[in-house]
């Protein structure tokens, strides 16, 4: 079956173009130096290319992430590198069968954990981007709060998410290492094994986390192309022509195919105008016919995934390469 | 069940303002003179009070949402506003046991429908929003084109959604009428007895029209409020308060529960200063605490339904409410 066979919208995988940006994450960051983080691509079938890549240590975002890579067969050590004091959810993490570690950054959160069977946590360090993490100077602390709840503390985690702000690679190696410098501060305090950072965007900056958390570079943002052009863009929706007018044509994908907090999703050779909740209008030089097969570019994946149901992985970029599996995207939801 | 005391990120609807809206709308537009769009809520059950409220033709925009809403034996009469020459979808959608209407423009799309056992379409006419559509000289030529092919053409749909872009009541009524003056006349042309157009926008302005595909209106973008102060926002994500700073706090809510096109969601007597994945980073002059029941409300309510697997139906807008069903959001996907 060719992938311009599917119904559409379909959300496709380019599988060269994963395969290589598998290759190069873990020619830079082998085996456990790689934390990839599932919630990019929320999906099972693509987590276990990663392993098979040689990572078996996984970074979640939710408690569903955990339980359902556990279930797939890829619990061996599974960060759940957020908060939540949900008891529940917590036990049912604590019982899943799969290494769960999970992060911290206050007293509630550690009582939870403790409360509801959590054994193992990071300390959650902020090192820069406002949204959670402790104060470095409170990491100590917290780390002797956590071990006297019974919890054994593995390290710490910190998120240098704020330096996509800077557009020179100089910058941005700059604010990695005082965001590190933060963290490996906490770190002294707290003990353990482990310094857990980073993403796609620092993965070549970052000489200080033990290990790194990426999960972008497998699919790849459109908007982190032009920063780190070693990974390829492998993920588009596959979309069919439903209407051509003087002027403009529609294609069938619209709001609720696309995350769009990065703005529009981008066509080749032609321009958007406007995105609806089913459609995608644009305008384009070449000749385009009812029934003519697009593809369209996700400004930015992670929200994108995880409005569909299954990614089609294909043979190649184009619409006429062979379909080669389904994946469901297995991992949505909380 | 308290809402409170759901697991979160959790949808929920308030009860109240919903069954307001409703009976505002069926007061405003009894019976068949309203086509409530299900793409907006994309559940069965939210459909259903719209039928209790009256309503038994309804709009939708997918092939998914016509055999969900059949399978929920609402299919009396459901239009398709949507065009598709999908040969599997279009004789599922045949055979799938409603009464089903779908939108072509173009001859590409009447002869799909008709190849695909389709029995009924309206002729989809462009008065004025760049997207599906005929030119509207051109309706009747497609109109006799169907009839041609065995298609019994039952009158014309237009969606003025352009007219959103005037903020003054009088022009979006200049402008309705222009566009339905476009409509009207391409009806001309076609015949059979629905002109099909509008939207919550225009529900009270459009006088030209047999019949209203609002779906905006039960829930309510916070967006349309200042213009149709009459219908309530009843839709919003509760969400737990995870990690407080100095200056702000987290709750567990981020960019996979809301639709972004409109921009950030809202929260209650705060500032939203950062949405990632999983997280809404905001800043507040109240107190706030780990554990703390959050409100946000989405910029825009159909892409962030789609997110979601399931809505809660609360007794009342707080999160302190009782919580009296659990509906699936069942007509995700296409």
């Amino acid at each position: 079956m060719l992938i311009s066979d599917l119904p559409t919208p379909a959300l496709v995988v380019d599988g060269p173009s994963l395969d290589a940006n598998l290759a190069t994450m873990a020619a830079a960051l082998p085996g456990p130096r790689l934390r990839p983080h599932v919630k990019a691509h929320k999906c099972t079938a693509l987590a276990q290319r990663q392993a098979d890549a040689g990572h078996h240590n996984f970074t979640c975002a939710t408690p569903r992430e955990v339980i359902g890579m556990t279930a797939a067969g890829l619990g061996d050590d599974l960060l759940l590198a957020n908060e939540t004091i949900d008891g529940s959810r917590l036990r049912a993490m604590a019982e899943c069968g799969g290494r769960v570690t999970v992060a911290v950054d206050s007293d509630e959160t550690i009582a939870a954990a403790a409360a509801n069977g959590i054994r193992e946590v990071l300390i959650d360090v902020n090192v820069g981007l406002p949204r959670c993490g402790c104060e470095p100077d409170d990491a100590g602390r917290l780390a002797d709060l956590a071990r006297g709840r019974g919890l054994d503390v593995r390290g710490v985690m910190g998120y240098e998410g704020h330096i996509y702000a800077f557009s020179e690679r100089e910058e941005r190696t700059n604010a990695t290492e005082q965001a590190m410098q933060l963290l490996l501060a906490a770190h002294e305090k707290v003990g353990g094994p482990i310094v857990s950072a980073g993403a796609t965007g620092s993965y070549d900056l970052n000489r200080w986390a033990t290990e790194i958390q990426a999960g972008s570079y497998a699919l790849m943002d459109v908007a982190y192309g032009p920063i780190i052009p070693e990974f390829r863009t492998a993920l588009y929706v596959l979309s069919t022509v439903i209407s051509v007018s003087s002027g403009y044509a529609v294609a069938d994908c619209g709001l609720k195919a696309f995350g769009m907090d990065h703005g529009n999703p981008t066509m080749d050779d032609a321009q958007v105008l406007l995105v609806s909740d089913e459609h995608i209008t644009f305008r384009t030089r070449n000749s385009v016919r009812v029934g003519d097969v697009v593809r369209v570019w996700p400004a930015h994946v992670d929200p994108s995934v995880a409005y569909h149901e299954r990614m089609q992985l294909a043979s190649g970029a184009e619409p006429g390469a062979e379909l080669i599996d389904t994946w469901n995207v297995d991992l949505r939801g909380w």
